[in-house]
């Protein structure tokens, strides 16, 4: 669990420290899009049997790392296992979209809502730990493993739609007809996910992301009291844990560009961005709101990559480029940076337009640092 | 045509005027949530027969303005009438969710694609002649008339794709990949919507809309490139026209909040907001960005709608309130703002709690503007 780190790259960055060049990792690197998921998958059954082995989901998060090179590995799971072990029993539809079979569809369903079981999610911890095993080899291990959850309002989204939704409207108004109802949930989900990323934390993850895919529909207040408030009390109660004071933490709010100075205060070593805000924008946005230095990960248009090689290069160029030119008194605007998509990655992606984007990020972020400095 | 107006409300804070209270419309105010509208449409037929129709478009377009007192009617239609009538086919699907039997899916087809034949958009003209006439006795109009479209790339997005999507990835795609073909798309919808425009003030329309509900999807370069370039164009040549220098237009990019700085270049009057943005901030931000004086237009969440009377009187009071704060040298912080919804009206809004809406609305541009003198 402490072993050494062959690159540490990603941690560096996390820490907004200097580094030769960017780290990259992709959100849902492990996934449908490369062949060799594919494999895996046929043989495990369907997504949940997949991410409930860890044998499996050891396999499929190993896969991008072996083939790309990347920076970091992410546990190969689900944003919503958390309530799955409330009892509302997770299913994917054939389209892969995810369904409660036991939503939240009454007064009485929330007021009996339990706290996640974790006995229910040790599949979790036992993949963590096999996937960090995996990892390492002579004691070595070959790149950080970050574990993660969805945020709470945004489980709490799925908690009482059922499934995904273009507004949330049932969810809307809960929030704005039962604020009671809707505070109970969320006071479940921050309890449940300090716990779970805690013992993600203990079974071997050497840094944490909250997923927030579903705040950036809220008004501004109602993000600041009901999204961002719940995930600062999460990484408020794991960071006061003497053993965790310095496990980063990222937080990646979909949509929530408008609102990075009010992130920037929420305890996050690494906010995530999507693609609708320039990364210099955001990076002096941010520095100018906190004295802390806090990185950035994001951000390209995961569409760019089914486009073709030599548009992947010039949009990986001019993002490299326009960071390069971010106002950030001392330090390289490169630093701090850890390179992703915007969102994750489409099923539809040639894996090989995954190598050009992974090669223009390593070639590019190490000559505009080179040039910004 | 040129009646005098009853309410020039609207009007004049579109021109960013002194007013006494706020006027107040709804996106899709005419519609499903209505029962006079479900009769209408009953006896109509599908949406597309009762949008074609001139004299059911102007029964349910008055629907609203009688029960509720709104300060401006809009034209019943829909935002894709134009690649309607250059051969693309546009049905709804029993959801309502919009669909083209002939999109755009090879090169061919974008290589020959037309600009929008007018004569096929006869019944949209048509249909504004008929609101005015019947807004319209002893030479007085009610309330002000307001023709819309879609943005070039909002058209776009559903020509190519052929209906809605999550994430619009075709559309991504022919941009990332082949600019050629986009480019040629969005030069036909800009000449088409011109024209569109232009026809439909001809016909009565006092103001113009355009929605541009996908610009949000993009990054902050490809906006300004692929939506907003096309959409100030269109600006641009109505208002070379002397007869329509004057004519308001408004702008609405659903999620634009990040680029209201740009969005107030574009020669627009007003601004239409989500409901993701302070109405206090983007006030001040377009009056920082612009030396003309720019209206705003909206921005309560829908889904406000569908809670309780005093969430909703809470809401706008709050609403008013916070822009009231705005700093805006010189001028009262609420005049020049149009009070809308930041997204069209849910088809699931109780019809009372519109009434509720509207009175608020009315009582607290009241109070707050005189307490903000």
């Amino acid at each position: 669990m402490a072993a050494e780190l062959e690159n540490d790259l990603f941690l560096r960055a996390c820490f907004s420290q200097k580094t030769e060049r960017t780290p990259v990792w992709l959100m849902r690197q492990a996934g449908r899009y490369l062949p060799e998921y594919r494999q895996t998958r046929a043989k495990a059954g369907s997504f949940l049997d997949l991410a409930k082995s860890p044998e499996y989901a050891t396999e499929v998060t190993l896969q991008p790392i072996d083939r790309y090179g990347l920076d970091a590995a992410i546990l190969f799971s689900d944003i919503l296992t958390v309530p799955d072990a409330m009892g509302l029993g997770l299913t994917f539809d054939s389209g892969e979209g995810p369904r409660f079979l036991h939503p939240l569809s009454s007064e009485e369903d929330v007021k009996k809502l339990p706290v996640a079981n974790m006995e229910q999610l040790r599949y979790v911890f036992d993949a963590v730990a096999s996937i960090s095993k995996a990892l390492t080899s002579n004691g070595k291990q070959q790149v950080p493993l970050i574990g993660f959850t969805g945020s709470p309002w945004t489980l709490a989204c799925y908690m009482i739609e059922g499934g995904g939704s273009k507004d949330f409207a049932k969810t809307k108004k809960m929030l704005y007809d039962r604020k009671d109802l809707i505070q109970k949930i969320l006071d479940i989900n921050v309890q449940s996910i300090t716990e779970y990323l805690t013992l993600q934390a203990d079974s071997g993850a050497q840094a944490l992301m909250i997923f927030d895919t579903w705040g950036g529909l809220l008004t501004p207040s109602d993000y600041l009291e009901h999204s961002l408030a719940p995930m600062s009390a999460i990484i408020s109660s794991i960071k006061s844990n003497p053993k965790y004071k310095d496990l980063p933490i990222i937080l990646f709010t979909k949509g929530g560009g408008l609102w990075l100075s009010d992130i920037a205060q929420s305890g996050a070593n690494v906010i995530g961005l999507d693609w609708t805000i320039e990364l210099k924008r955001a990076r002096q946005t941010i520095n100018h709101a906190s004295k802390n230095p806090i990185a950035i990960q994001g951000n390209l248009d995961p569409s760019i990559l089914l486009a073709n090689p030599a548009e992947i290069d010039a949009r990986v160029m001019q993002l490299f480029q326009g960071l390069s030119t971010a106002d950030v008194a001392g330090g390289n605007p490169l630093d701090g940076h850890i390179f992703n998509l915007g969102h994750g990655i489409s099923q539809f992606t040639p894996p090989e337009n995954v190598a050009v984007l992974v090669d223009a990020v390593k070639r590019y972020s190490t000559s505009f640092r080179a040039s910004a400095q």
